[in-house]
């Protein structure tokens, strides 16, 4: 290649996010980068797009071969923003995350990370999410750096299948723990939810959402599974959410 | 059955929208309905929860064998609300619509409509969305009337498999053109986005979205080719989003 890929960069937890900084320094080497990424914390803001207000661009710093700007958007938005304003075309490579939290299993529906690379994989573009198996500020993202290259090369060199973007899931675990790198199909599972059940100062209940995961299937092909057994979770993902294998069984019902 | 079924009712439009304002009309002769809908527009909100902030209930009204609530939450919130606050058991069948505009196609990925129906069938309840070809308030759902009832009617007497929900997209023409319902698979297609750059009193850009949907592919197999054929398109839907085929073609490079 004669010139530098061009990538874009972006997450949900904000620009400010360890996860987000520790992603660009691994990617960069790699080519011309561009960060577009939410102003602040957008977790669990799934495939939203911002249509009611306007949106807002603004340029936080500027080197060679690197610009970086936040968005007062979904990750969506950012993305959307990012080839049509910013960019001006398409990237060759998205990257998103290193997001702080899984998002395996069932997590992506509820994942702007990865509603960003769905976006990317939308416009035909080589797209991956990162996320490391830790909600914390202070997760540890060093380990997540040697597999996040390798994969990036992987992606950079060879390209992805058209309509196909991928979820990696990183173990929270130190680097000599973690087994490797596996393909897996997404596990089967659910959020049970509670609420947390309050009264404000005027005396007007409220609800504070919080649950927990709760595995349906899991078998040793899943992403969930391979992250509980220390290995890098890697699925590829399309957005075609058709049933098949319904088709069938309902055809001679409608 | 001894009791009359509990059916959940939503939507993303809001609770004073127009379509599910006819949707609730339509339902109310087949059980005991609860409304839990959010109390001001949401769409575009996709999967989104709300994490950051509480949430809260408003009783609209209650009657015999009815109850409607308002949430400040998005689609998703209000059926995880309505299932652990309002209803305090699972419903046995959860309708969402009538959405003011398709969800045919890659649309599903940005409905809040779709996103409370996979909520619905996360939490193993046969769930159904309803879409009119029509993004405007003022469009007429009477033609939606008898083949929303047709499909309930069927959902409720024979349920759906497991892990299943429905998409269905009803044509924006008389009852007389409508050709029938048709089992379908989702289209392939993107929304080509462009932007309104303005200028604020101050002088600082901000951009508008905007953009038109685009085909990809198109058989006479899908959802999308259906509705513009006069048919209402019913999608079996799932919440797995592994790219099957694409496991194989990736085997020997992770």
């Amino acid at each position: 290649m004669n010139e530098k890929p061009l990538i874009l960069i972006t997450n949900d937890d904000g620009v400010k996010a360890p996860g987000i900084r520790a992603l660009i320094n691994y990617i960069r080497p790699f080519g011309r980068v561009v960060v577009v990424a939410p102003d602040r914390p957008q977790s669990g803001t799934a495939h939203a797009v911002t249509i009611a207000h306007p949106l807002r661009l603004e340029l936080l710093s500027k080197e060679e071969d690197y610009e970086e700007y936040c968005c007062n958007g979904t990750p969506a938005d950012c993305v959307k923003l990012a080839f049509k304003i910013v960019m001006r075309r398409r990237p060759d490579f998205l990257f998103s995350g290193i997001n702080h939290g899984t998002n395996a299993s069932i997590n992506i529906i509820y994942s702007g990370t990865m509603a960003a690379v769905l976006e990317g994989a939308l416009a035909g573009v080589p797209s991956v999410g990162f996320s490391l198996n830790n909600y914390s500020l202070n997760a540890d993202f060093g380990p997540s750096e040697q597999f996040i290259k390798s994969i990036a090369a992987n992606v950079i060199s060879q390209g992805l299948p058209e309509g196909v973007c991928l979820n990696v899931n990183i173990p929270d675990i130190s680097v000599e723990k973690i087994a490797g790198i596996r393909l897996c199909r997404q596990a089967a599972g659910t959020w049970q939810e509670d609420f947390d059940e309050r009264e404000d100062p005027n005396g007007r209940k409220y609800y504070w959402m919080k649950g927990v995961y709760v595995h349906v299937g899991n078998g040793e092909d899943t992403d969930q599974w391979a992250v509980e057994h220390n290995y890098v979770a890697v699925v590829p993902v399309q957005f075609d959410l058709t049933a098949g294998k319904a088709l069938e069984l309902l055809r001679n019902r409608f």
